[in-house]
């Protein structure tokens, strides 16, 4: 790297030094120059399909690698990416949004230049609804403080951030800047102290204490010192849909998923009996809480959020999930007597029989013991996501998915960012038909960049969580011939899966054809659903 | 139709008395009963494979039939058509966007319901700034007087409106409301009738009028009224890039495309040596101003836009294009004398040679002499659209492309919305690779509802029109084999063109085979590029 020299070039090492190797993007004129300097650079552009494939793969990109950014040309493609920053708002994924944008010499008198919506800051408008900073390059001498600023945010909050660059701006020399020497203040721990000392008393009075670990754990890096807590406390743990595999599922202390009145039973049982109750960084949303079955007793609950604790019925302000659980790790919380837990059943493989139709169940039952040390899953929304609640990963976060935005078409994209951020990982993508329609396309980028996905598309003909709320022709989904992608992109392989021993002998193939994707385009009946798929959409057919 | 009961009876019934048959989208559990109301109906519902082919299909069915709808869920469905939507209020678009959304009594305490993003109304907020319209119906009281209020927007300014239904709305009761009768306003023509008699003496008192027609005469339904006061005045027409079409290009008085110094060099002589220019409904544009090249004098121009006239310096606030064209037309403008005024060159049609490589010059050219009166051509951004600025087209309203917002995607998409809302249309899409990438899969939407594309992939491996201005890997695309695309979808006919023959007897083939849709996968090499568009990013290229 060399010295900043250009505003484009200082945001380029500021991201280089987060880590940042990958851009996702689509080229036009407003951003040519700056994909130019990209190109030129340390940073690879990886050229999507769509802007939406390419909001998608960043914000996977973020979650593995800790900072993502997405490339667009101003509006056409800003907006194009307005979802899946959304989506990564509503999942704390920390995304850096780019936008090319008119010059600001060009913005004179306000002519109609293409692209342009109604003024020339209509997409900061937008984007500042989606996200936590935003800011317009168009002052060489707040420039690399406000790139500083913006990104800053974003590692903080976890959250999205918005940085619009005109184009003329790309090449100007950057003015540096000093912050004034910060004269560290001196540091208020009463607050945490209290909190500390009143859930330590709490856990410690405890008969039955139990957590549910959340996906903030994964989000703030503190999945170690969280598994270091649970082996000194052996406090049983559970995990929710959004944060499945925050804690590895092999884990001695882990009982299973907690999803209230829909998931299973003792799980539930042991949570909503439990006299002492840890929320570490869980979303209370919907889906997570089993769309409101969850009974949890705030009055015996201790909930840290990556913002401040409540305890019980207050709260405390400014206390973060991470100096809370490094608190509790450095205090005395006693051991937990050996209770009676409940554990996950691991489902177990049963042999292919030639022949016979393949139904969900078998499916997901055959690849749990498919998946490998260096698979990692990746679950689109609806049941290619409810029916993997049940397996088993190994390791912690090897699953993706969307369990509270819910966005579909996220996973054969997300699956880029995740390669690319990893290249030890394969990806196994489980995505429906319908969630496959809107962006599968996207594995012509997959191939491009010599990645690996397996993909299984659940082929049933249409949206299968929404049929058993209300059914009509809307939830139908045309059928397709997935299995011949291949021939389009002109890269890997596709397979046709009617029966349990295609089933096995397509995984087999695909797993020792590791250079190139494979396709599996499973065919299970338009009524063949999971048992958790059938217990949500009941709950949720309630609100339809 | 019954009588209206509930709020989404009103809505549909609003609907459907301003002529809209058809509503795009994608269900989601937010908006399910709604579909199943639309389902139930007078309303044909059509499933896309994304929402934004839904958006961009309303759009289209909107600027041939006066109003569009498209129908998504909460957030990850709303929010994939921000961009769509936006080009709608760029270019004058009426396209309704109705989103479910949670139920007002779910939202009580704000929990976090699954799709939701920062508050209960980030998607309004979004949508307020690319909207000229947009309410939510959360109150039977007033739902019916907000439905007209949106749609009469929609309908009085030809852009988008936004109409959020929380879904425990859909099914309540609606109250009618009354208007007070309106007494009438002696209405003031004395800024219209000045107006007229200042143009009308201007216009007599030129040796060499000349007028620019702009969409706006198409989107305010004025072409009738705009051919006679052709045909009355003898006045000589240039269009632009934008509104090509807007009069029949076989019309004795129309000129060719006017687009500054990129342009036709005859038409730009003849229309800024002008003495007396009309500007009719007009976008000042980039690309209809041939990036600002065009030398257009104020001191000698007329400009009537849909809400105001300029003539020279001053305004006419509140006169619209519609008011001042049919008040020329019923005033005293002169017959313009003969004078020579250029004519555009219809292309000529030459006689393929066997085995010669194909060019976009030819392909454009042998194109042209196979449009018929029904086709209407659909252009998507880029050299797509820049080499059809050449084409003839045979009647009004017969050539949509989006020339001001230029978002990529968009021609195959639209194609559905044409169909539908005309089904006496076949559309002829002409499509690159790029774009096709986007969003061309939508193919699968047209088969489904047994529509006959013809669709022409301009393959020529990458942004064409980003390769003059700068160029990198990042302007590659990726190769497929679009001719294959029928063995996914299950529908149609696919072909190979690499050759001048085999063009002509694929679109031979193609006008034979009227019940499915055809996609022709023309291979032409990467730097061949229009004439046309070679002008357009020189003058492209000073602003990257």
């Amino acid at each position: 790297m060399t010295v900043a020299r250009t505003i484009g070039d200082y945001l380029i090492q500021k991201l280089y030094a987060h880590d940042v190797r990958h851009v996702f993007g689509v080229p036009g004129d407003y951003v040519l120059s700056f994909f130019h300097k990209l190109e030129s650079g340390d940073l690879q552009v990886v050229n999507t399909c769509d802007e939406q494939g390419a909001g998608f793969a960043a914000d996977a990109y973020a979650r593995i690698n800790g900072l993502g950014v997405v490339c667009v040309t101003y509006c056409v493609g800003g907006l194009k990416v307005a979802n899946s920053t959304a989506q990564a708002f509503a999942e704390k994924s920390p995304v850096v949004v780019i936008s090319g944008a008119p010059g600001t010499n060009e913005r004179i008198k306000s002519p109609l230049l293409h692209h342009k919506v109604r003024d020339f800051d209509t997409q900061l408008k937008i984007f500042e609804q989606i996200t936590v900073a935003s800011t317009i390059l168009d002052n060489p001498q707040t420039a690399c403080r406000e790139i500083d600023r913006v990104i800053d945010a974003a590692l903080q909050h976890k959250r999205p951030v918005y940085i619009e660059l005109p184009r003329n701006m790309v090449s100007i020399t950057a003015v540096p800047y000093y912050l004034p020497q910060e004269i560290p203040l001196p540091r208020d721990n009463n607050v945490l102290n209290e909190a500390l000392l009143e859930a330590t008393e709490i856990i410690n009075a405890s008969v039955k204490p139990a957590i549910i670990a959340g996906i903030e754990l994964h989000r703030y890096g503190l999945q170690d010192e969280f598994v270091q807590f649970i082996e000194e406390t052996h406090i049983p743990v559970a995990s929710t849909p959004l944060s499945k595999s925050v804690i590895s599922e092999h884990h001695p202390k882990y009982m299973g998923i907690y999803e209230g009145a829909i998931g299973c039973e003792k799980v539930r049982e042991y949570i909503e009996s439990s006299d002492c109750l840890i929320l570490m960084g869980t979303f209370m949303t919907d889906i997570n809480l089993g769309m409101f079955t969850a009974h949890l007793d705030q009055g015996k609950s201790i909930y840290a959020t990556s913002e401040k604790v409540y305890i019980h019925y207050h709260t405390y302000e400014d206390v973060s999930l991470s100096a809370f659980l490094k608190g509790l790790l450095n205090g005395r919380i006693n051991r937990c007597q050996p209770a009676e837990s409940p554990h996950p059943e691991h489902p177990q493989s049963s042999q292919p029989v030639p022949g016979k139709k393949i139904t969900i169940k078998y499916l997901y039952q055959y690849l749990n013991s498919f998946i490998g040390r260096n698979t990692v899953i990746i679950a689109d929304t609806g049941d290619a996501m409810f029916a993997a609640m049940d397996m088993t990963i190994h390791k912690e976060t090897k699953f993706l998915s969307t369990a509270y935005y819910a966005s579909m078409g996220f996973a054969v994209p997300a699956s880029l960012g995740v390669q690319l951020a990893d290249p030890t990982l394969r990806p196994l993508v489980l995505v429906g038909d319908g969630a496959f329609q809107m962006t599968g396309m996207e594995l012509s980028t997959s191939a491009r960049y010599q990645l690996s996905p397996i993909v299984i598309v659940l082929n049933n003909g249409g949206y299968g969580t929404e049929r058993p709320m209300l059914d009509g022709h809307f939830n139908d989904v045309k059928s397709w011939e997935y299995g011949c992608i291949p021939d389009i992109i002109k890269s890997g392989r596709g397979f046709d899966i009617k029966t349990e021993d295609q089933l096995e002998e397509a995984l087999q193939l695909s797993s020792q054809y590791t250079k190139d994707i494979c396709i599996l385009n499973v065919q299970i009946d338009a009524d063949d659903k999971s048992l958790s798929l059938e217990r949500m959409t009941k709950a949720f057919a309630k609100y339809v």
